[in-house]
């Protein structure tokens, strides 16, 4: 009896940006290890990850980057997980599922383990629907469908660029939230997954993200992070509202909802908030301005999109910092070194 | 011991429009029983609809609504559960909840039976979040919160117009969609209530809906239906669009999501597809007409907006039928009468 492959085997490529040895995979194994991993080491290069017999993979430290990159490698967070988008410029493959190393298998409410990576593909296999809200959430859900009044014309939906899943346990809060609620965990299990509507900014995570690289992947850059940086912890924050906008111009869809991963530790709340606060501050501006972004009809592809919103951040948020002038260049140094890596689908 | 009294008992009705005896309302007694009630009588005045004892209500026939409104009952659909918005307008209350009469109380999947017309109000009385999706839902609820990345300035939110209730068993599809999926039901309990974002229209169903009057009131139109029109199970659609149209202009919110209902009994689809099929044309151009919509800023009330769409509507939709031209005027008339019955808020 042929056993059956795992879903897109080989067209997905896990990327996991760590400082530590990969135990965390032990959990995943019957999960991932079918599947190629991309690890991008963080902070010192002399060190050696360990990571458990039996995955595939490679890594990639900064020595590693320096090499491939050259002077674009300036454009590569250090010290910051943001340097997990590495990983996605030097894939190969169609599809990236990216993961912190401290989320680990969560369960489902009859105690099942949930598998994140293929609901993730399912997300990504069928189409969003942005342009109107099915109050039954996904239609293409297996017992759910559009509801009355949903337009005929509307329900081929788009295609889906993003899957963006959520966390049990250890909530993604702002370090203001961790210090008010140091106790508050996520016990609720909302078992759904819809598209966020077109026009309507929401705040990506990165700890259990998975997207079409095809389709999005130059507008998933992480920014300038960490060391030597005035911020941190805005990194996913940046690449949603990026991809936000470029998938309402080019008629893509995001889903958000399942699948669960369980998010073991929070951060400190102390450290967070001195990566968050001008960002705090920054955000009230940024918001804004992504909401008004319009992106010109020549914009056809997510590289001239990219380009165009690079031009747009340092005419109109560098009077904020002149970090979003030093910004607006790695995002041009991003789109060469992706061009770079990936010559056949360069703009 | 003082019993502790039921939620906004003295600023709330209940609003079930029916052509038959009331028997459901024993399931809901002790959820209802310490509200006041306005039943719509559909169709034949001469016919006696009973009621459950121990209710405290109010009826209105076709001959009740005729005497109070005069010629302006023609505003008010015959033979359609459009009737209800009768109720709406004779209301003298804060806040409203309307409900099929072949609707159930459902179990959450604990099996305890749900209140649905307590968390409706739970809804109402906390704000929604139109501006910005906030990736773990409504941010108000115990255990959650606004996520990273949330716009502080944007956490207060906005007062809560509408609160639209979902259907567990028979879902709420479309004539086509019941012919091609006979056998659906809706199993799924999905733990959630969220804003529908700014700019975004849904498909509001008018079987489990509550909404707050003083707010959004004079734009719960729901059109005219059934007896001597071309088109019927839209009544609930048009008024949805409507009031995010006004929604959105004014700064208010409608959150989709729990409560659920039981939904006993599909409709006949064939009857339903005689109903619906013009409005399968026209949503087609209805939905693009409100998606582009704008209201001028002079529009500071319910009424003045609506008024305003009312011209939209001549002027634009006419073309597509002469029934907008129809509904047009009767928007317009249904201002009047909800000003001539509620002097006090008149535009």
């Amino acid at each position: 009896m042929a056993e059956t492959s795992p879903p897109l085997k080989d067209e997905l490529d896990i990327v996991i940006p760590t400082i530590r040895n990969l135990d965390f995979l032990e959990m995943w194994r019957p999960y991932f290890e079918p599947y190629h991993l991309i690890i991008v080491q963080d902070g010192d290069p002399s060190k050696t990850i360990k990571v458990p017999s039996g995955f595939d993979y490679e890594l990639y430290n900064r020595n590693d980057i320096n090499k491939l990159l050259g002077p674009r490698a300036s454009c590569i967070s250090f010290k910051d997980s943001a340097c997990r988008c590495f990983g996605y410029m030097v894939s190969k493959k169609k599809y990236i599922f990216t993961i912190d190393d401290d989320c680990f298998v969560a369960n489902d409410p009859s105690g099942k383990q949930i598998n994140a990576l293929e609901q993730h593909i399912k997300n990504l296999l069928c189409p969003s629907t942005p342009l109107f809200f099915n109050t039954l959430y996904d239609p293409f859900r297996e017992g759910a469908d559009f509801v009355r009044g949903y337009p005929f014309s509307l329900r081929e939906g788009v295609p889906t660029a993003i899957s963006h899943g959520l966390w049990l346990n250890i909530p993604d809060y702002d370090a203001p939230t961790q210090l008010v609620k140091p106790l508050e965990r996520n016990t609720r299990y909302v078992d759904t997954v819809l598209t966020i509507p077109k026009g309507t900014l929401f705040p990506m995570c990165g700890m259990n993200l998975a997207f079409d690289r095809d389709l999005i992947g130059p507008a998933m850059y992480f920014g300038l992070m960490g060391d030597g940086q005035p911020i941190g912890r805005y990194d996913d924050m940046w690449a949603g509202w990026c991809c936000k906008v470029v998938c309402d111009h080019l008629g893509l869809g995001i889903k958000t909802g399942l699948p669960y991963i369980f998010h073991s530790k929070a951060s400190n709340p102390f450290v967070n908030l001195r990566k968050e606060y001008k960002g705090i501050f920054w955000q009230e501006d940024i918001i804004p301005f992504f909401q008004n972004l319009v992106l010109p009809k020549e914009c056809t592809t997510v590289q001239k999109c990219y380009i165009e919103m690079s031009k747009q951040v340092k005419d109109k948020l560098s009077k904020l910092d002149p970090y979003f002038d030093k910004l607006a260049d790695a995002m041009v140094t991003w789109i060469e070194a992706w061009d770079q890596l990936n010559p056949a689908t360069a703009s």
